[in-house]
């Protein structure tokens, strides 16, 4: 594993993001990294990330999903062009679907890990699914299709 | 409207949920209610609840989503039983497939308004269609496939 993660390499202001960004105190702040072919991140939920006592949210999980999903479609976008992460001009994309599987409960007090594939991945729309393991256990399966991020959302 | 919302009526050791339990101070706290055959629901994202600056986080609307769907279930699952909300045995309900498109950009600074529509209601299983508005715009679809909550997650 890389010692900066993707989401370190993303600019300034576009580190604002509940889910991975650097510059937001209040959020998750996730981290992406490359493992061979495939994009890893790990997640310790907080105690208030409950679904009922003694299971993670749903929700946290498909934003776990969504955040290192755009990541690695983003570092799989430089990867495919040859150029260095975080080099200008930025490669960011967005979530058009998102689709989780919840498969078994997960249960609080273990680190999430999840390990993301690469399926597709052209210039404009990367394909990213995604495994989120407790233990030996796969709890959820998502599938993030990421699209180049629209000019309109740039500042 | 009615004046309680759905959650209202969970049982105490049900209510703990980042999403929508009146027990999670950390948390949301979504409000679903009945408005005809529809539900609905209101949510006023906060600042740290960013993607990029100016627009809302996808995580939080799949969150949304997925919280305005169960209780949805859980409502029409009463319903469907001629049964008042709150009754006991409590019939709840959790996802077992959340689907997301992301149509527009979500802006900040608005209430986001949620629409869901009982597509499916059977004894274990209850599909919800759900749309994320901000003024006149729809930001999302999500569907949700919710299934009754399994012994093993209970308390």
């Amino acid at each position: 594993m890389s010692e900066k993660a993707f989401q370190d390499y993303y600019p300034a202001d576009l580190s604002h993001c509940y889910g991975c960004g650097n510059n937001n105190a209040h959020g998750h702040q996730i981290k992406s990294f490359w493992d061979g072919e495939e994009t890893v991140a790990e997640f310790n939920p907080l105690p208030e990330h409950t679904a009922i006592p003694g299971f993670v949210y749903g929700g946290l999980i498909a934003s776990l999903i969504d955040c290192h999903g755009t990541g690695s479609a983003s570092a799989a976008a430089y990867k495919a062009a040859g150029r260095e992460l975080g080099s200008e001009p930025a490669l960011r994309f967005v979530t058009a679907n998102l689709n989780v599987d919840f498969l078994a409960p997960t249960p609080m007090g273990q680190t999430l890990k999840l390990r993301g594939t690469i399926t597709e991945c052209k210039e404009k729309k990367v394909v990213v699914d995604i495994t989120v393991s407790a233990g030996e256990t796969v709890c959820a399966k998502g599938r993030v299709i990421a699209v180049k991020m629209p000019a309109s959302m740039a500042s």
